[in-house]
Parts: C-alpha cells; structure tokens; sequence
C-alpha cells in the first residue's frame, strides 16, 4: 500500500475513534462502543475507507497489548493471588456453563458434532481487553471484581487453548494426547513461573534500576513486555497473557519510575486501532436473513447467560455486588471467539453458515458487555474490595 | 504476514536499535549510526530478520513524522522567521551547488542527459531526519544554527519538488510550465498559510485549551499533526513538512500544556523504526566492485562538498561556527535521496548502475553525516545565536 494510504487510513482510524468515542461517551454509552462504531462505519461493508491490512493489524496488535500491559502495572501480585480462589472458580464455571450450553444451541440448530464443538468452543473465551477499557474509563480498574475477572480470564485462556487443541484432534479424527499433556504444561509453566519469580527479581533489582534514566527503563519494559507477549504467542496463549505478565512484573518498579505515566500516552495512541479493527469485521449486511438472525440471538443469549451465570456462581461466595461485577466482565468474547471461529473455518471443520452466526454472536457479546459493566459497576467502593 | 512475525520484526528491530544505539553513544559514536547499523545486520542482506514491509514502513514514516513534529514543538514561528534570510540563501546555494556539480560528476562518468539531471536532484534533497535526531540527542536543537537547517531543509523540499516535475518532464519529453508553477504556488502557499496563520489562531484559541484534559489536547495534536502532514503529501511536499508546520504552530500551546512530555514516550517507541527501516535498503556487497566504488565514492565527495559549500557559503554572515554547523547539518540525504533515485529508475529513466551508485552516495552522506555534526557543533553556546 503507499505511504500517502496508510497514513490517510492512520489518521481516518484515529480520528473517528476518538470523535464517536467522545460523542458515546457524552450520552452514556461507553467510549469503546462508539470506538467500535468508527470501525463498523469506516470499515469494507460501508465507507470502505480503512480496511483489515498488515499495517492497522500490528497497531490494534500494538494496542491491545499495550492495554493489558497498563492493566498489568496497575495490578500487583498478591492481588491477584489474593482473588486466586475465586478466579479459580470463575474460571471452570465460566468455561464448563458456556461449553456445554453452546454445544447444546448448536445441536438444536442440527450441526453435528465437530461444527457444534467449535461453536462451543468459540463461546468459551473471554475476551478482557473490552472490560479492561471500559473500566479504565470508569477508573475501576483497580477493584477486587477487577482482578477476578483478569486472574479469570488468564486462565480462560490457557483452558481455550487446550480444549482449542482436542477439538482441532477431535474434528480432524487424530488427538494427540502428549502433544496436549505438553501444552498444556508449558502453559500453565509459563504462567506461574513468570508471576512467581518475575516481581521477586525486579524487586531484587529495583533499587539498582531507580538510579537509571527513565528513558532507560521504559526501553527496557518495553521490550519486556514485547517478549513476554511473543513468548505467550510462540506457546500458543493469547499475546496479551504475557503483556499482563509482564506489566505485573514491572509494578513492582512503581515506587523508582512513573512508568504508566510514560506508557499512557502510547495507549492513547494505539488502544483505539484495537477497537477499530475490531469494528470493520462487522457486517451488519449479514445478519439481515431471518434464519441467521435466530440463530444468532439464540447462541448470544446462550452464550450471555451461561458466561454470566457460571462466573457469578463462582463468585457467589465474594460479595453480591462482587459477583454481578465479575458475571459482566466476563461476558465479551471479542477477538478470541473471532479467532476460534476463523480456525475452524479455515481448517474445513465448520461451515460458513456457522462462522457467521458465531461472528454475529461474538459481535453481539461484544458490543452488549459494555452497556451491562456500566449498569453492573456501581460508584460505591465494593464492601470487601479495595476502593476502586 | 502472521502476527506473530510482525511481533518478533517489532521486538527485533527495537531491541536492536536501541542496544547498537547505546553501545554507540557508548564508544562516542553518534547513536542514530548504532540504529542504522542495526538496520543493515537485521535487513534482507545480512541476517534477513527483518525487512521492509507495510508494518515496518508505517512504523518508521509515523517514527519521523513524531520527530519533526517534535521539532516544531521545541521552536518558534519567531526562530523561524528571524533566521529566514540565511536560510533562503543557505538554500538556493546548497540547491545550486550540489545540482550543478551532481549533475557535472555523473556527466563526467558518461551518462545521458536524463539520468544526469536525476543524478543531480537526488543530489540536492536534504533530509533534516538524521540531523535532528543527532542535534536532539545532543541538546543541540534550539541553536540558531538548527533553525537554518530545519527553514532551508523546508525550502529544500519546495526547491525539491518543483525540479523534480521539471525533471520528469524533461526525461518524459513533456514539461508542462502551468503544472510546475501550479505545484509551486500551492507548495508555497501551503508553507506560508499555515505557518503565518496557524500561530495566531491557536495563541487566541490558547486560554480556552488551558481548561481541556491533557488526553484531549494530545488527541487533537495528534489528528493535526497527521492532517498536516497528510495534506503536506498531498500537495507533494514531504509528510516530515507538514509534521514540523504542525509542531511549530501547537508550540504556541507550550506555557498551557506539556504536549512534548506527552509526545516523548511516542518518539522514543517509534523513531527507531525509521532508522533500522533506512538501514535495511543498505547491501553492503553491491559496493564490492571497484567502478562501483569510484563511482560511489566521487558522487559522495562531490555531494557533500557541493552541499556543505553552499551552506556554508549562504550562512557566511552568521558566525563562522554557525557557518560550520548549517553546513554539516545540510549533509545528510537520506530518505529523500533514495525516493528521487526510486522514482527515476520506476520511470525508467535511470539505470539500474546509476540507482546503485547513487543509493550508495545516499547512505554515504547519511552514515558520514552524524559524525561531521559531531565535530562541528561545540558544546559552547554560539556567540550571536540562542544558547543552546
């Protein structure tokens, strides 16, 4: 593409995100909503005025990693460990509900097994970079229900890629049982390794670092965290489990360096590519046809219950306003239901018919997430959590 | 490309850059000379990591964009204007000298007419990216002498664009004079407008911005800056153009916001980009070949005589040391060296031996540059010009 397009599309993204963000957020909607919107409208299936390509793809990459890494820093360690048991719950809840009532919808539709797998599957992950932002926004990002729903979703995460793993075996008649065993025990190694052992040595090292330029240290993060994302790549996580690792890593850096307040100004500028990017995969042209409108208002609402349900009766024995706050952020699937479907369809094992449907679903669940965390989240600080 | 692969180009060419610039500055040398180098061992020719690409591409003209915008931030309309008559001169003779000469040197070597009237433009191009990184890294830019470079490179640009259509045309057997004086009024009145009106505008405008968030100032600073430089392309200027008009007009908001402390976590993200991205067209073998060499090496010779000799000529009523720093900081070609050679050689009216050799004077006045600007700017203060 030429220079002249990218930066016309740079600035297309950048400027209509920001304008509708700010006009939602100004009659109530979240900002991401309206960020969502610019996508949609800019996207191929109306303007066609920004559309998927390499370059916008490695900023909303940029973007969403950098968020989770922001959200990381914010966190501490024993936060998160703190609402480990919790998360733990939350988390098996969360994935059996949605497994099993998203297998179920897709049988009633009729698929067979494999395309009603995949279906169950794509409904199982969570997609935290939406809750994040909206949070950040409401600068709750700091609460008890907060460091559930990321703890939560880290180990969605790693569950969505194991099972990924089986139904890709399932679907093409070979599952290889080592292979699995080995994900996901180089996952699970990676997870608690860099939580346990990453703040200890950077508080080791931290009075050493206070003495360095920040310049210096925000290079040096940056490239942490850049790692750590690949890393979680190359295992076959989510990028953003390493960005979070990684900024949880580095908030034990908080009293030496202003690092947020250094990296705040990257997330104004690529957090909004994310939900761009995210908007022009949306056609709305395709969900006209009353069958597929069904279908999909069947696995959204399944998919919005059985995530809410089983996340709130994981966090059932938190607080009530606790529970509802974690069953809402948990609820977008975003980019990795997106992803999940994209594998299945490439690889032969669902339909297109599917495929829309579970785009829509995701869509939907997307979309629906930010209006249900504003109604959930109130302004009092929860009972038993810190104050957001 | 998978994502995965544009992380690790990412991570790689930042690491890189950063750890060759360090260990660079380390040893004395220029550290822009460490990330062009990192470019060189990471592109295609050497270890093949990293090479050009749409991401890469976007990254790296976001990179100079960042830092000439940067540089307008950190000058003033006043600076500008008061240095102007120096800087017209300093441009018509580091445009007549380099252009003659150029054109006499690669007549010397026997080619045509058309290929030696492109051998000369790419000779006059001045690109002000590796100058003011290196004035930047030294504490160096608000000089008087950096306010010559930057007002003659613009200049520069204008002059540029103007021979080029001309050039062109002559090549093609076409020149239409309504289409060059057209281009050149509007390059002009591009130039003028903005930097005439924009300053008042936002100084009236200032004490209303005063009372705006940060976020929001760093949003439309943004959005200008990309316009600007959008439009300066448009026109047929250099984005970088457009970039530093933008700059130049938001310094007017310096004493309401700290819009370049929020800018310098960006410039540190992306600039490098833009040098790796200039390192990786380097193929250190085509240059092997002796006719080769001698060749490359009297372009060079020639190319940064002819420019330094101008400059140094023009700014001769200034003070003998600011002479000496406008005429190495008009040295480097750079990007816009390499884009004249593209165009004439897609035109078809270079040959590929004239392409390679002109590049190679490209790189030479580039790589060379950082170190005549290391010798040639003294930490004194120059005695008539602001204290750096």
């Amino acid at each position: 593409m030429e220079k002249i397009l990218i930066l016309q599309q740079i600035l297309l993204a950048f400027a209509a995100a920001k304008l509708l963000g700010r006009l939602a957020a100004r009659v109530g909607i979240p900002a991401v909503v309206g960020e969502l919107a610019a996508g949609i409208i800019l996207g191929p299936h109306l303007l066609d005025l920004v559309h998927e390509s390499e370059f916008l793809e490695s900023l909303a990459e940029l973007g969403v990693i950098i968020l989770l890494f922001m959200a990381g820093m914010e966190s501490r360690l024993k936060d998160i460990v703190e609402v480990g048991r919790t998360a733990v719950v939350v988390a098996i809840l969360g994935f059996v509900f949605p497994f099993t009532l998203g297998y179920g919808a897709s049988a009633m539709f009729g698929y067979p097994l494999a395309e009603s797998l995949f279906v169950a599957t794509a409904s199982v992950a969570t997609s935290v970079g939406i809750t994040i932002k909206v949070l950040r926004d409401m600068g709750y990002v700091r609460r008890r229900s907060a460091h559930i729903i990321i703890a939560a979703a880290i180990l969605d995460d790693i569950f969505g890629l194991i099972v990924l793993a089986v139904v890709k075996g399932v679907s093409l008649g070979t599952v290889n049982t080592a292979e699995v065993g080995l994900l996901a025990v180089q996952a699970i190694g990676f997870v608690v390794f860099v939580a346990l052992l990453g703040p200890q040595i950077v508080r080791r090292r931290a009075p050493h670092m206070a003495k360095r330029r920040i310049e210096f240290i925000f290079e040096l993060a940056l490239i942490f965290c850049l790692g750590l994302s690949l890393l979680a790549e190359f295992i076959g996580l989510a990028a953003i489990v390493g960005a979070f690792l990684a900024g949880l890593v580095l908030s034990e850096l908080h009293e030496f360096h202003p690092l947020e307040e250094k990296f705040l100004p990257l997330s104004w500028f690529f957090v909004p590519f994310f939900f761009v990017l995210m908007g022009t995969f949306v056609d709305l042209r395709s969900f006209i046809e009353p069958s597929v409108m069904l279908e999909v208002a069947v696995f959204t609402v399944v998919a919005i219950i059985a995530k809410a349900g089983g996340a709130w009766i994981g966090a059932y024995r938190e607080t009530r306003a606790t529970a509802n706050e974690v069953a809402v952020g948990m609820v977008p699937r975003g980019e990795v239901g997106i992803v999940v479907a994209g594998i299945g369809l490439s690889a032969g094992a669902i339909s297109t018919d599917v495929y829309i449907s579970v785009i829509g679903m995701v869509i939907l669940t997307t979309v629906v997430a930010p209006f249900l965390i504003k109604v959930a989240f109130r302004p009092q600080p929860s009972p038993t959590g810190s104050p957001a």
